[in-house]
């Protein structure tokens, strides 16, 4: 059955040579606990990372310390080089290493050399009006040496035909990588069809690749990330049961279930689930709930639905109501 | 983008006044305890379903008491008139009730004459082999005056052509719906679209309508549910909070938060997964964890997946092995 017009790049039984795997555990993860994993912890997502086959390993922020506070901030936040090397070493694996910048927290000062670190790419994400400081940040890293991606974040609440015109600049950058963000994990799978349709013509036309980032809001972070595939999307993000920020993200034993490429291996991130992950969840709260699900549902930061969690508040109606309350 | 051959039946803005929405919260919740619900709990859901305005309200199976011991499960196992009466009384509300029956435990004789009850539509659940005994019980029910349904289940283990003539046999009936069934949560979208596609044709041809039935085994059956929906699939199964056997169904509340018919109300469902659903939870183990991915993944019955997870072990490579070994 041949069912769409856009050309599909697979199916559920074939494997694309050209897809990558981005574990970002650490980087999403850390929105939780405020980037303060143990190096155990961190070690243990890397070697799960080099076992099981995929290809890049996001390890955190590169966030000034001048801008957010070490005291208050786990290393993580800020990935000085030799926090990195403690855990990764020369990193002498398939493994890539990346690393994020966040637009108003980094400056180009806080992507050193090439030749003096073992990250391999830089991820940059920003709102829509952030894109022109972006894409200072990509071009330097490029020139560094650096893969770089652009993560354009909350493009659900973006109108009418600003995000082609973000698509048409942010192509014509020398970036490696345009991400899809579903921030709010507010998207249909409708939608998140139409958007990768939109983002795989603006990045291949100039040689670009897309990649995709979900939130699991409504129980759509896996489903949306599969289904942006089949239409040509080949970079991937997931954390290792979900972890990562409110509802969480793509859970990665759930994608290497559905990829068929023998380089994937699954019994290594269920043993690293069943000793790191499965205890930390009495630490960290994290995972679909209800509250998630209605910021999700109302295209809302989950914000308040955070601040309800740790509350532990449990009124779903008074909660539903005051995100009712918020564009008034 | 218009990105199908086969026909779209709407949008995830449009309103579908064909479908149904059915709340098989006690049918399938029922698995995970034996149909020991109090009757408080009972009365919760059947209220719940009148206040949010879906279509029918699954109250349990009739078993005959001959195969199954009421000792041993709780009276939705069996439904007598009386035990339904004493929730709905005579049910002067929208609302439709419906009870399904388990080919190999319940006969003709277990579903009385349509005038001496509160029931409208009695759902037949069996395996493609038994499909005559099911049409059976179809052709007497009908006949009764009941809406009947078919729902074929263990389909993915179906081979060949097979599915087909079994569809061509049940469509022939007359039976009122044909149920698709995603029994082991082991369906990704794209087959979901093809059975999909499949089930439409051959019901649309004998003016037959399809429902939807899923588990949540992958973190699918909401998205999987709603593509299904999308290519015309019109009977919508769903579950309070997921709650059903193993990783559990399609949850309600993001089914509503989906659909956009004016009919449906979140609030009333909020109120009572606040109430009555997070308590249950301190009793009873349901929902999407890794040894449901796994049976999910493996196309398996969740029957281990239960063993293990009732005995609490965690060592999931242990489990991902014997599973392996199921079809050797």
């Amino acid at each position: 059955m041949e069912e769409r017009n856009v050309e599909k790049k697979g199916s559920w039984l074939t494997v694309r040579p050209d897809v990558k795997v981005l574990d970002c555990t650490i980087r999403d993860g850390g929105l939780c606990n405020n980037y303060h994993f143990t190096d155990e912890f961190v070690k243990g997502v890397y070697n799960t990372c080099v076992q099981i086959g995929v290809d890049y390993f996001e390890i955190g922020k590169i966030v000034s310390k001048k801008v957010m506070d070490p005291k208050e901030y786990g290393p993580w936040n800020f990935c000085e080089e030799e926090d990195i090397r403690r855990i990764v070493g020369d990193n002498n694996t398939k493994l890539k290493i990346a690393v994020m910048a966040d637009i108003g927290r980094t400056t180009k000062d806080d992507v050193r050399p090439k030749s003096e670190s073992v990250v391999d790419m830089v991820r940059v994400a920003c709102y829509i009006h952030q894109i022109p400081a972006a894409l200072e940040i990509v071009e330097d890293a490029h020139a560094k040496g650096y893969e770089t991606t652009i993560n354009i974040m909350a493009i659900s609440k973006i109108s009418g035909s600003d995000l082609d015109e973000a698509l048409r600049i942010v192509c014509d950058s020398n970036v490696d990588v345009v991400y899809l963000v579903d921030s709010f994990g507010s998207f249909y799978t409708e939608q998140i069809r139409e958007l990768t349709v939109k983002y795989i013509k603006a990045a291949e036309a100039k040689g670009k690749k897309v990649g995709i980032h979900t939130h699991n809001n409504q129980q759509m972070a896996y489903a949306n990330t599969v289904e942006s595939m089949i239409l040509g999307t080949s970079y991937l993000d997931a954390t290792i049961s979900g972890l990562g920020r409110g509802a969480g993200n793509c859970a990665m034993e759930l994608l290497l279930g559905f990829l068929k490429n023998p380089k994937f291996s699954l019994l290594p991130l269920l043993k690293f689930i069943e000793e790191q992950i499965n205890p930390l969840r009495r630490e960290i709260h994290w995972g679909y709930d209800i509250p998630y699900m209605l910021t999700g549902q109302m295209n809302e930061h989950p914000r308040l639905a955070m601040e309800f969690i740790k509350k532990e508040e449990t009124d779903y109606v008074k909660l539903y109501n005051k995100l009712m309350d918020i564009d008034e």
